[in-house]
């Protein structure tokens, strides 16, 4: 992992980086997108067959295969998704909104009024890997919402079936449908509709290059959570940090992919080295050591800071998924973090922790946008009405301020249905 | 108007409108967006010669503008846009968060912090018109928000200049600069920022297709508030709505663009008819007469429904920008109401009411995105970290959950995070 100073770091940021050309993707989820529409069922059978290899008839996951999954798992991961679901939802509960109203003299009421989206789609990526904890993560806090029907939709293996682990924490949240379909095939699909899968208003999970670009372009005709950009930790250590969990900690996140950001911020030159003998010695006994060390040579760094000060402002101007706060006082600093998407305090509290059972939500902004997006929560699944009432004599107390304003801007309908109230009134 | 039934209403809304192909705009505002980011300020000044017709050496508004501004502006403008302004800061202070925390007896803590976006670009519409409610509707919740820097862009006139009415607003509402750029080029330049213009996090406002368009396009990057469509109005009626009424919020939002789609749900075909008449009547002395006569013969429809639960169910299904409730009992109704962007209660709360001087925001969902959108609030100006701390013992006593979901997901370096603490405690 390369050794940097702060200011170097920064300076690498700053220099434009290469634009990607993704017209080629572009065309291919098009295309992709547009056969959808244009054939529902039939290309998402089609497309099945051509990228996942397995000629159906049917997408719908039925009774019969729920039951085969419960039977499949084991006891201990029946167990261990109880209790991240229990915490999950004692987390998330906290941020149920309510609509409100005020009411002012003078017969003037106002109000928020708050109301669950209909119908969402999870996406769940498929392939060789599980991720039951995206399902929980995802399902759990549109449930807590109110959402009506929570259709999820993730890709079937060669011989057609979806993994146990993922069918069973689905039921264990409360999932309503599940559709064996992936890809941008199954973004379009969930955005328009088919014959099977009814359209949904909102498209959260993570996915691939294929599945995040479908989003952006079918963004506007329904809602998305956001388009997921490679993994990051950022930890930022002082001396009494503890060497081989910030190694371990920061290879949890090296494991994901060649593209995740592991990033150590330290004042210590100390901690430095001792942290980057810990990650050659720990790299050597994990499965996914190639993966690691690929991410680590390519977009690992660990930044010399001066201050604590100056790692809180590099953290801040990265703006990480996770960031780790492994110091003396990490309470004390939370007031000087002003961008990232969780932030896990002291040495006790790894990033796996929040990825699989702690309560937050795992789904999180990356690639610095934690700048300006939050973790996914009930929040994404309600939208707000705003509400108005006023009664005769309120709304003639203003109507000159009114008037006036929509004279100012040429629309003078709007003045005359203000007016057209006035000298009723005043007949 | 064209009269139909709730059913026709409703076919017609299923069958497959027109793909709309915007390859050759998407072509020219990939190019605009290009060479703002290659070029910066230098395209920002060729590109407003040439679309705007003037040549500049400086795009800020200085001081002396913001004061000619102020002189320029009648008192009762003034007056106007302090009460407005007064009234949105009174609704949308309802809208702050608070960061929250909770404490679990084991030395568990986890919590929610809310952070204002650091900075956020406004794009306020230039050209023949002037628009400063949209000037405040923006710049208030941002600034009640605590976002740091305020930045606004609008296209200048022909002479270089900015509305006084604009930037009068644009003080009022207590913007930190403006910027004198329009159309893509705009939005561009506060996406990726040029040697004047300083980047934002996120992009608010209204704007044409260009500016729609570069929005889309720019989303990721940044964040964006939404991509508007043409404005809608619904107004459900029955037999005790005022006839002259309902046809004067009618033609108020039929003014906007030949595209805006006023809409009338009714129960009583005798007010259908007598709508049908005062909107002839009143049309002939509005000034945009035209415009008004476009958008009611090609987006104006009555629809007659059977009962009140199916004018419900329709505007439902509608999910409008703008629902005007002018029935017997609106209140009582409220809670039937699940998709609208803001709802006006009674006789004498018409939609300009909203878009001016009662407090909520007039930038509202359109094109029934209100299925899954919110009005602009102090909620688009924060993001959420969550906080997670977990001690010793309790980290303990949650790993054999984590290290069983980490192994099924094949992430074994996400157990050894939490296993490398174990051993530790174990040893």
């Amino acid at each position: 992992m390369k050794l940097t100073t702060a200011d170097q770091f920064l300076k690498e940021r700053q220099n434009p980086t290469e634009e990607t050309d993704n017209s080629q993707l572009d065309q291919t989820v098009l295309n992709i997108i547009s056969k959808v529409k244009q054939t529902g069922d039939k290309a998402l059978l089609d497309m099945t067959e051509k990228f996942d290899g397995v000629r159906m008839d049917d997408i719908s996951v039925s009774e019969a295969e729920f039951a085969e999954a419960q039977e499949a798992v084991s006891d201990e991961f029946t167990v261990a998704i109880q209790t991240a679901r229990k915490n999950i939802t004692a987390f998330h509960t906290n941020q149920q909104e309510q609509s409100w109203f005020i009411n002012q003299t003078g017969g003037i009421t106002l109000g928020q009024k708050v109301t669950p989206i209909e119908r969402v789609g999870v996406y769940i990526p498929g392939g060789k890997a599980a991720y039951p904890s995206s399902v929980l993560m995802t399902i759990i806090p549109a449930k807590l919402a109110g959402v009506n029907e929570i259709i999820m939709t993730t890709p079937p293996d060669s011989d057609g079936k979806i993994s146990p682990y993922v069918l069973a924490a689905a039921e264990e949240a409360g999932v309503d449908k599940v559709y064996k379909a992936g890809g941008a095939q199954a973004i379009a699909a969930l955005a328009y509709g088919t014959e099977t899968i009814g359209k949904v208003f909102k498209i959260v999970g993570p996915g691939n290059a294929y599945v995040a670009r479908a989003k952006k372009w079918v963004f506007g005709d329904v809602a998305i959570d956001m388009i997921a950009g490679p993994s990051e930790i950022c930890i930022i250590a002082d001396e009494t940090a503890q060497a081989r969990f910030v190694a371990a900690d920061l290879l949890s996140q090296a494991e994901h992919d060649e593209q995740a950001r592991p990033l150590l911020i330290t004042t210590c030159r100390h901690i430095a080295q001792a942290v980057k003998a810990e990650l050659s010695r720990q790299t050597e006994r994990l499965e996914r050591k190639s993966v690691i060390q690929q991410s680590l040579a390519q977009n690992g760094r660990i930044i010399l800071a001066d201050t604590l000060h100056e790692a809180l402002d590099v953290a801040n101007q990265i703006a990480p998924e996770h960031l780790q706060l492994m110091i003396r006082q990490p309470f004390e600093n939370l007031a000087n973090i002003t961008n990232a998407g969780a932030i896990f305090l002291g040495d006790y509290s790894p990033e796996p922790l929040g990825d699989y059972a702690a309560g937050p939500n795992h789904t999180l902004p990356t690639s610095g946008t934690a700048a300006f997006s939050s973790p996914l929560g009930i929040y994404d699944f309600v939208k707000k009405s705003s509400v108005i009432h006023y009664s005769e004599s309120a709304l003639h107390a203003i109507s000159q301020d009114i008037i006036a304003i929509a004279n100012t801007e040429g629309l003078t309908a709007h003045a005359n249905s203000i007016q057209i109230r006035k000298d009723e009134d005043d007949a």
